[in-house]
């Protein structure tokens, strides 16, 4: 059975790979990552989500941290864009490095528990203002694992098998496995229910009514995709 | 004049980094991190350091991290061995994939700050020990970095100009450029002065006698290199 760690943010993606995983027969160590983000839902979303799946859980904090990057969703005084994703109005959502930041501490995390894979669910429609979920860092970064341990450890290698989905893809395979979205959380903004405006929600709006699958989310703003 | 984030622990190898590229007309900003490692000398030791050079200073804490990874330099019940460097006895030395992670911060701060370049010290003698301070994985990690960033960012780069010294070089280096090495710290058991026994402490002792160059460390054990 493969020991994997799964980067799991609590958002659809992440716990629909978690899912994905776990039914491929992966003995799954989840691993959150607090990084200050304005949006503590996420990281409740996560604790349930793992509870389900009856799996190891591990918070990693490192809010600390977030004072030196610069991002609309750490920083309390920028504000985060409404409106649909497009590379200029989501650029302040950009935590510079952060991908690296995840995977390089997952990967210490996996070589101590002899796992062979870190997880994450970079997907084909983030590639476009994240240059940070393309096959070509992860490739990269793996090069750079594998540099980075001797023949002697566990070398745990990073695997993105929803790099080629889009979001629309992600919500019928969650879909067909039964994942619980509506234990999900993508808003970007943090509250009781998701706002239903800023790019995220819009996505997730968006990949629910592309699918066909009803989606179980309450959203503030329960209108259509909003263009902004 | 380039703008360098500096991975600054408070050991002789950064602190004459340090030094030599301040020398070189980099502007410098240190980033010292807080991993849990017991010895917290390390640290003031870098606060002093700065201070002298007259440069920026952050510190980053990701100790919450260390109960995730395993590793002597940071668990309280695994001990630090005596004796000379050498892959068996040093093993439990290594934090898994420590200079990705710091690596990958440092770079998210430089990409903040507009900063070209992010320094390491690694050097050739690391390379037996530690697989993350070799050449290859500079290379490999660059190449991850470029990935990581689109063009319209400021994409930092790691520079290691120590990466063919072993540390003999280093102290010969620093003592070129009036390096205070009686403010930095290497003893990885922490007290209030070196050991003089573990294996940073015998290399530090074996680095200054083979520069020829006065060692004005006071050491609990005073005696030469010791072989465990």
């Amino acid at each position: 059975m493969k020991k994997t760690v799964i980067i799991l943010s609590g958002g659809l993606d992440s716990t629909t790979l978690a899912y994905y995983l776990k039914d491929k027969g992966h003995k799954l160590y989840a691993l959150t990552f607090n990084y200050g983000q304005k949006q503590k839902e996420e990281i409740s979303a996560a604790l349930t989500i793992t509870k389900q799946l009856k799996i190891s859980h591990k918070i990693a904090d490192i809010s600390s941290v977030k004072d030196l990057l610069k991002s609309a969703l750490t920083k309390s005084d920028i504000k985060v864009p409404d409106g649909h994703y497009a590379a200029n109005n989501m650029k302040s959502t950009v935590v510079p490095n952060r991908n690296m930041i995840m995977l390089s501490i997952a990967a210490g995390y996996a070589s101590s528990i002899e796992a062979e894979n870190i997880a994450f669910a970079a997907h084909g429609g983030d590639h476009f203002i994240y240059a940070d979920c393309r096959p070509l860092f992860v490739d990269t970064l793996n090069q750079a694992l594998i540099a980075s341990f001797y023949d002697d450890n566990v070398k745990p290698l990073i695997i993105a098998p929803f790099s080629n989905f889009n979001k629309t893809d992600i919500v019928k395979v969650g879909h067909t496995l039964k994942v619980p979205f509506e234990l999900t959380w993508s808003c970007y903004k943090g509250g009781k229910k998701h706002c239903g405006r800023c790019g995220t929600d819009n996505e997730r709006k968006e990949a629910f009514r592309l699918a066909g699958v009803p989606d179980p989310t309450e959203y503030e703003d329960e209108t259509g995709v909003f263009r902004g």
